[in-house]
């Protein structure tokens, strides 16, 4: 089915073409979202329609790509996944979200069939990458198309061949490094940009390659991947989880996702203290942006890692000491700031061929919700402010003496 | 005005009767709401309305008194605001929400006019007295009557003359002590139960009696007061006020209230790191049920204090580990606690005269949606449980690896 969009009444109206008899037609964008697309996606019409009244089934129109992009779930279908229009239709499924183990011991064994895979967790922006009208487009979890990604990821490594054999699936990796544009974080064997990928999924189903097969096709194609830990027995799990924690923390990485080497059960994660620490640290140097929303669940982990690590009182005051300096520190460097008549703000650095392609990004990042500016540009290398307004606001006004 | 209620059809029926000329007609509660209440609180018809129909202003009956309960604050008119029925209708006005200063420097003086007045805020629960129906009786903050302490105040002062005299006010206080049912504190010139009043406070329209007159007042009638620290220049506020807060932490005490000595101005509050730090202990006590809600406010209020205080780095330092300390150790108890198959639980202790005094109060705890039950009572001595049963639904869920 082909389907070309054109308005009429301010409305949207979907042409659609039969691919087989040639025969078109056309529908509203309503009439589209309640009689075709649960057939295509096999979900309930009222459901989707509902969606749809809220505002979570968005009309997506931009960088060449038209189409419905899915603001929050309905039923299996992820948030993040996005219904794209062209020659033919094509559906990239949002990434799924992956809940948190918070005590190893009992939950993988709850969870997992007698083996798990273990591979490593990154700090970086979860990408989807998909042949889309035949051009390769890189998504943002939230289901946008990422400019920035979609030039970058095609000089980093070479998909042509790959996609040219399996068109039906999707790269889902990480980008990450010190200058990408939303989560930086130093790996030293990445620098300034990379990508890892730790999922080959079917575009349309959302079904994940088992882990063996991706490695495989990955060597094949010479696509880098996370690193590998091994399969190892949920019984012998917990220990080896916390071994490989405590290192992958100490060289300040992240932590582990923990898979069914077939990859039919859900993934589980878990992170380190270090990562913890860090994210309060960086929460709290934005506290009326970030504060709020992070702190409690950092915390929490980090007590029951501490309770299932049966850690001796000297451990457990560490522990504290490093949460409490991770919120204090940061705090009170930001209040410094704001104090000398500063902003609350962030500079991300990307390489650009020219000012316009940095100014689309920071319009990329607005439609996003983000507060970017472009502060500087030379020599290829785009300076991006984003600005935390919530936390300038705020501490100025109670720095004036604003009452709380 | 005189009002009795009854029911027809399952709707409130008032039965109103002029004291003047004895003319009595009767009005639904809607009607009542809509049509006489505005005129009387001086508050717009829809805006009471709208909060009725959204059940934030409520039918109250229980303990002998009828009325109509403010849930929530509607225009000028506080919430836990009571309208008592009976010989006539008396309102008792719900306490204002006292505001919180970050930085005393630029607030003190942008705030008050040249002179602030300093009082002890105390860590219990505030309760309003009025003579309602000729009894006097106590309301919480909410605008419940509190049956535990509708008993007891009288028991600990004497307020019969001072309501003779001045049926029109309402002692407002803080019930202190180590064994009060809401929040128990060690105040060592006060031990189990105590009553200190801060404020002054005419029945319907919350005026609140200048300081020193209150302070003539209170000491007439033989009333207990909190400490009183003087009046002092708003110029010199800042220093004055960390120095007593400084003393007042170091002896485990909550804060102050600066106050317009005429009482025209709000009032402000402003508090110890000690007490910030107990605050947050007690709620990572019980993450699941406070953790959330109590965090953030008070780690802020830690960054702005040390900031203003322009503290050294060891200052600082120190600062940080008590809140780690205050949120990770609690957490860490709770989460062994019930790992030994224990609930999260309070025990409250209250000198009752009878088994049935205590259900009593267990029921009214239940009324305002805590989970209590009495665990036992002998020689006048009821332990009241209050169990908190999002922690412990939660970690004991975790424990058994659930997933977060």
């Amino acid at each position: 089915m082909q389907i070309n969009v054109g308005k009429s009444d301010s409305h949207k109206i979907f042409f659609l073409k039969c691919i087989s008899c040639n025969h078109s037609y056309e529908i509203s964008m309503p009439s589209f979202i309640s009689d075709i697309l649960p057939k295509i996606l096999d979900v309930e019409a009222k459901n989707l329609l509902r969606s749809f009244k809220n505002g979570n089934i968005k009309y997506y129109d931009n960088h060449g790509i038209q189409g419905l992009q899915f603001r929050k779930s309905v039923g299996k279908i992820e948030a993040g996944t996005m219904i794209c229009f062209g020659d033919k239709m094509e559906i990239v499924r949002g990434f799924p979200k992956i809940r948190r183990t918070l005590m190893l011991y009992p939950s993988l064994k709850k969870h997992f069939n007698h083996v798990i895979a273990i591979e490593e967790k990154m700090n970086g922006y979860n990408v989807r990458i998909a042949l889309i009208n035949n051009k390769i487009t890189a998504f943002t979890r939230g289901g946008y198309i990422c400019p920035y990604t979609t030039k970058k990821a095609p000089e980093i490594m070479e998909m042509g061949e790959f996609f040219n054999d399996h068109p039906d699936l999707v790269l889902c990796g990480e980008m990450v490094g010190t200058e990408n544009p939303y989560v930086t974080h130093n790996y030293r064997e990445i620098g300034e940009l990379g990508f890892r990928i730790f999922d080959l999924r079917k575009k349309s189903s959302n079904q994940a390659i088992p882990i063996k097969d991706k490695i495989t096709l990955l060597e094949w194609y010479n696509l880098p991947g996370v690193d590998f830990f091994g399969i190892i027995n949920v019984d012998d799990a917990p220990e080896i989880i916390f071994e490989l924690i405590d290192k992958l923390g100490m060289d300040n990485r992240e932590g582990v996702v923990l898979k069914d080497p077939e990859m039919k059960i859900e993934p589980l994660k878990y992170t380190s203290s270090n990562a913890h620490a860090g994210e309060l640290e960086y929460a709290f140097t934005y506290p009326f942006d970030f504060g709020r929303a992070f702190f409690f669940s950092r915390v929490i982990r980090e007590g029951f890692q501490a309770y299932e690590l049966n850690e001796t009182e000297e451990e457990i005051k560490k522990r504290a000491h490093i949460i409490g300096e991770s919120i204090i520190y940061p705090m009170i460097r930001t209040i410094k700031h704001i104090a000398d008549d500063n902003q609350a703000s962030e500079d991300i650095i990307i390489h650009v061929d020219n000012l316009e392609e940095a100014e689309n990004f920071a319009r990329h990042l607005r439609d996003l919700g983000v507060v970017a500016i472009v502060h500087s540009f030379s020599d290829g290398k785009a300076v991006i402010r984003r600005i935390h307004q919530s936390t300038t606001d705020r501490i100025s006004n109670f720095l004036r003496g604003g009452l709380y």
